[in-house]
């Protein structure tokens, strides 16, 4: 996206934040009660859409309302949320939301009052304005902590500057959080899939065998569960340069949930599946199964833990875990009563998942 | 660093833990009770040494024995490991120390005995190895979890990819786990100095910012405590390219902590402080005094909690903190009895700390 076109995103931006502070001048002249309506970001307002194959926010909302005893301070940290960020859009510069806590902070003159006491206050009401304004946080200038890490058969643009990602050693391109198409473009993407990689040491072993190369594709770590900024990047690199993305994580629920945060979405932000999720993502492993299709030794598996089974029952009732090959996999975790780490395939050799794990799960399509 | 001197490091590393086999084959040979001697990693064995201003291992040590019943299973986990990373270095290729656990983690033939049931078993075996061959566990092919980005006025060789960290966008170049000089070399450095930045959301203000352009710098961060590799690739700029590094950590213990492994060495890796440590490392904030000095209002500070005021109680003891300046800042801390966080900059503004507070410390070399 061009330096011009940057500008209109966020001038549109602040259009609509201009908007929601007219209304509200707007009704206080009238000498109205102003009030704020916001979608409900709750599982009971979670519903799974399966033509789309996404998590998706329903239709029940909230009233916040100015002259509410109990809503006054979340109103007033509302509008100071929407004021920053306004701020923050005009000026071009983007920040973290502790940051903005930061910034926002003051005592309120004449009072012992402070617009917010903790992070804990502002953190919901940045999420509440995403989805009232329908403006993705990034795009309100706003990051969280990022992690993860890209190499691959791809050169990006990151602010202007080309990043050859076939050519970032053994650390690799950090991924930032904010990956918008004015900040960062793809070019010369000869790359034919993305492997996300849930662990970053799996990553670098795959790496220094350099994978990505002998079977040309991009190879992407979150550090664990995948940050925003990695979510939204392997979203644009399937949707704008049409690549299958293939996830391989850890045979536990959570592995098996950040998968399925790739795929469908989080419920906490179901109202971002739509530029955050792979509604196409295939998993391509661990599989509970694997521990005997690939021989590997009873003693690399691990007990699962009373959270890890309570996770298990938890997550085997979703919508989007209903499909039999889910609830075969997930019902054999419980069965066999064990997880298992994707460090374990090292037990058949270091590079056993370089070089015969991923090629025999590639060649069959050996997914979910 | 060539090929052939990164073959020939790796060769004598080899030959060194080949000496540790025969020394005990010849032992068993002989029917004597082979024994390892291994220098003791605790407080109590740590000295600071003022005159290299670094953390030194003392001369403490003891003796693993294999005919000792309490001794029999460490003896063959240390042997374990040491083929392992023979078997590492020989191969050229690195791996993570979750995963060598891994790849050591069988049955003995004949029993139900597991050579290590949990990582915890093999990780100290680790350190010890590297204390008792005086081998980097870098140089053992082995790494541990990695954070951290790096930009500025340098260009980086890393594993044969040049890289211009000029040029790295807002994400920046992702420092790897093991950047010894066979894998990571140093090009066309104009830098004048290495910043050292706590919290990856203020090294990506001061990126977005562009302060390492106007500074002329290089900008690192850790993510928290910095680890092994940031810590060691710190030690590197600082002397071969004889830049200074300053550090700009939280104001609070943990802030204090993290300066001071920079500086002077960790504790239980005191053994690792000459390759590790940067005993010229600047302390450029957050001060105990900077609320005052920066005008910066009384509801950004942070009440110190209990075990802030336990740590603080602790460190103040330490012979490396016993300076009057850091005697100061401590008893400051604790007689106010809060902590500032690095983003309670932003409360003046969201480029006071690349505009005000960063500059004014340079130029005025307000440092400890």
């Amino acid at each position: 996206m061009s330096t011009q076109s940057r500008k209109d995103k966020g001038a549109k931006n602040i259009e609509k934040l201009k908007e929601l502070g007219n209304g509200i001048f707007k009704e206080l002249k009238q000498e109205k009660d102003p009030k704020i309506t916001i979608p409900l970001r709750s599982l009971t307002n979670t519903w799974f859409d399966e033509k789309e194959g996404i998590l998706r926010i329903g239709k029940k909302t909230q009233k916040r309302g100015f002259l509410n005893l109990s809503h006054a301070r979340k109103f007033m940290q509302n509008i100071l949320v929407a004021a920053g960020c306004k701020k923050l859009i005009a000026s071009g510069k983007t920040t973290s939301i502790r940051d903005l806590y930061y910034m926002l902070k003051h005592t309120i003159p004449g009072t012992k009052e402070n617009t917010f006491e903790d992070q804990v206050e502002s953190d919901p009401i940045i999420e509440d304005l995403e989805v009232e304004m329908d403006i993705l946080r990034e795009d309100l200038h706003l990051f969280a902590s990022n992690r993860g890490a890209l190499v691959g058969d791809i050169t990006i643009i990151d602010s202007g500057d080309v990043i050859d990602c076939r050519r970032m050693g053994s650390g690799g391109w950090s991924i930032p959080s904010i990956v918008e198409d004015d900040v960062i473009q793809f070019k010369d993407a000869d790359a034919g899939f993305v492997l996300f990689v849930e662990k970053d040491a799996m990553w670098r072993r795959l790496n220094e065998d350099k994978f990505w190369k002998t079977y040309n594709c991009i190879l992407i770590h979150g550090q664990g569960m995948a940050p925003r900024g990695v979510r939204r990047l392997l979203h644009r690199l399937n949707k704008e340069l049409k690549l299958p993305v293939y996830v391989f994580v850890d045979n536990d629920p959570w592995g098996l949930y950040i998968y399925s945060v790739i795929r469908q979405g989080s419920i906490n932000l179901a109202y971002e599946s739509k530029r955050m999720a792979v509604p196409s993502a295939r998993f391509i492993g661990l599989s509970s199964f694997d521990q005997e299709k690939y021989d590997l030794p009873k003693n690399v598996t691990m007990r699962l833990e009373d959270v890890d089974i309570k996770r298990c029952k938890e997550i085997i009732g979703y919508d989007w875990f209903k499909k039999e090959k889910w609830q075969d996999e997930i019902n054999y975790m419980l069965k066999k009563g064990v997880k298992l780490e994707l460090e374990a395939l090292s037990n058949k050799g270091i590079d056993f998942a370089t070089k015969v794990y991923l090629p025999d799960k590639l060649k069959n399509k050996d997914f979910i």
